[in-house]
């Protein structure tokens, strides 16, 4: 059977991968305390009224403490482009087993057929009252990330974007450890970033905020730059444009990658990359091809053109460098700190921590980043993320 | 320890009656083929892609089959009124409870911040994607009348209005058997009800649907009736006027219950009524007092005051009139069937049909309606649906 196959009888025989469980057992009493009788009316009736009374209850009394809600209005699936909220069911369903599995989080797929910016908005500030954060997934850019900073500023839960942040944790963290191998330094190396979308834009800003300045991000018409001809269509394109590629350096993604140290392919687009184009990269060229399901390049190919590290998206070779890694753990702690918010700096520091997982005893070319259900995963993030937030709580008071 | 205290207790130790769970174990290998490479990327990219060349597919491959959404704004819950949508969370885990134990359905609680009429009909029409059904629940009337009939029109999933629909079919149940129990006609009876909101509108709708003529519904400013000096404020109490109390009886409630045979209480007033009210009624009363959590009048104080036959909505008392026993099955039957709509004489169907599960040597005062967690009442009810549609899909054709 092909993998097709395999994937189709799967998902016909279990028709939904996940479903809703009752933690309570009914009993068959009729008496006044009976367990209908505390769960649902007359009982229920003095829960909602202590709630009404103080609000935060909610967090005592109800899953909120514990619901995450994955919004996607099904117009950039996976590498699979405008398919509809339907088609992205399975994958969000597929994404709602790994937060429980991974982190023990209740995480509803709202596939959610409004496109529209202000509706997708409205859309989420109107479910606040039933989850604990939100997880926005799979929505096109730019319009995604115009999304993404409005409900920061309009939402007090917290909103994580795992193709933005997501990704920008777990390729940093990645690269972390790539560079440790080879013993270089992230200030003095060329990275190129292929693709613009949600996850270029995450990547430039975690490495920008680690201190690299040495980024040149493409698009579809090339190498990004400050005052290029093709226009800069989109603020956040124009940030990139701002903040990368101070020698404006112009081309096509063949012309930049020349002496590059380290290629990060998050550009959807399979076979992007040819031998030549890594021939032409420095010595030890770190290839992340990171599109899925189908990689820039495939690793034996990069492998075999000189690439001396290589990982993809994929779990099924080395070095998966993939969302999966880092979102149930981030939303967990998120969710056990009551976090409000998450910074550019908080990234930064469980990408840091991530990396220091794999001990110098067990790096090598194709293990440098840790396997999806890692134990210590949870806990490090956790223990990450509260030593920030307390840092924040530091700051602003003084 | 009092009733408020171990329904506190209890939420406080379960901290959310419900939770996501995966129908899915994730295994340790990498290969291509593992289950995670099945139900997330690479593999989940086929069913996407499968969805997308034919939707329909949707019910095959992922939960949409088996999902309800529960829709609440807070505006009106319990008895408990406009107390928001973070109090009305633990009531709708509640009905999530009971939708997975007594109906095997995935029923998720949006508990909603979103007040407009408009943006509650957008935010409906957004989740289409996911859900199977829709169940409209504690939303104030006439707005939610509104809504049901908007939504009816621009969905094609069921949308089951608990508070109309589910209270109209167990409360018409209920009669049915004080009727048969008393030996009396529903075309020959005076029934009065007390309440024009969702649940007495949808009352009315089925006892005149069964054919009932002699109704009389009263609102806060007395009986209904066509012409009233005190504004018919909403279409469906001008519906209300037009179709029930022919001889415009005007008046307080105390006036217009003399002499009937039934009263229904759905008005959200504890102790409504009174003793000299009740043995205003003819002999042999009929008297369902059916707010939650407090009853119009309390049962033993009924029967003192003459009534023959008394109900309320709680399970410690006798006789529990309460919706719970028809909206897992309900539900459960519109999804199994894959129902488009809900018919009024879908309703009536269900209503006769619950009644009979009752035989004439069961039936006693004290005992006019099955028990909430009757295992007779799911195959009933989806055999009497599967009748009622194929009737219809029988008249459409001619």
């Amino acid at each position: 059977l092909t993998l097709k196959e395999d994937a189709i009888n799967l998902h016909r025989m279990v028709r939904g991968k996940i479903e809703i469980q009752s933690r309570i057992t009914l009993d068959n009493t009729v008496e006044e305390k009976s367990t209908l009788g505390l769960i649902y009316t007359p009982g229920v009736a003095y829960i909602a009224r202590e709630i009404s009374k103080n609000k935060e209850l909610v967090y005592d009394y109800t899953s909120k403490w514990n619901n995450v809600a994955i919004i996607c209005d099904g117009t950039r699936v996976l590498g699979l482009g405008n398919i509809g909220p339907e088609s992205a069911l399975p994958v969000m369903e597929g994404k709602s087993v790994l937060f429980k599995v991974l982190g023990g989080i209740n995480a509803f797929p709202l596939c959610i057929s409004a496109r529209d910016k202000e509706e997708i908005i409205s859309f989420v500030k109107a479910i606040e009252p039933v989850f604990g954060a939100v997880n926005i997934e799979d929505i096109e850019s730019p319009k995604v990330l115009d999304i993404i900073e409005r409900l920061k500023n309009e939402l007090s839960i917290p909103v994580f974007h795992d193709d933005q942040h997501g990704t920008a944790v777990i390729t940093f963290s990645a690269l972390i450890n790539a560079l440790r191998l080879l013993d270089r330094k992230l200030m003095e190396i060329k990275i190129v970033i292929s693709g613009a979308g949600s996850a270029g834009y995450g990547i430039y800003r975690i490495l920008y905020e680690a201190g690299c300045r040495d980024i040149i991000v493409t698009d579809s018409k090339g190498a990004i730059y400050e005052g290029r001809n093709e226009s800069l269509d989109n603020s956040y394109k124009k940030e990139i444009a701002k903040k990368t590629n101070s020698k404006k350096l112009c081309g096509t993604l063949t012309d930049v990658i020349r002496e590059a140290d380290v290629f990060i392919g998050v550009s959807g687009k399979a076979d992007l990359l040819n031998d030549k184009m890594v021939k032409s990269m420095n010595p030890d060229a770190v290839v992340f091809a990171l599109s899925n399901p189908d990689p820039e390049m495939l690793p034996a190919n990069a492998l075999n053109a000189g690439a001396r590290i290589v990982a993809t998206g994929r779990s099924d070779f080395p070095n998966q460098v993939n969302n999966a890694l880092v979102f149930p753990s981030i939303l967990r702690a998120l969710l056990d700190l009551r976090a409000k918010t998450i910074q550019e700096d908080m990234l930064v520091a469980v990408a840091k921590a991530i990396a220091a997982l794999v001990t110098d005893a067990h790096l090598k070319e194709d293990y440098i980043i840790p396997k999806i259900n890692d134990p210590r995963i949870l806990p490090i993030v956790n223990q990450t993320l509260k030593e920030a937030l307390q840092r924040q709580a530091c700051i602003s008071q003084h």
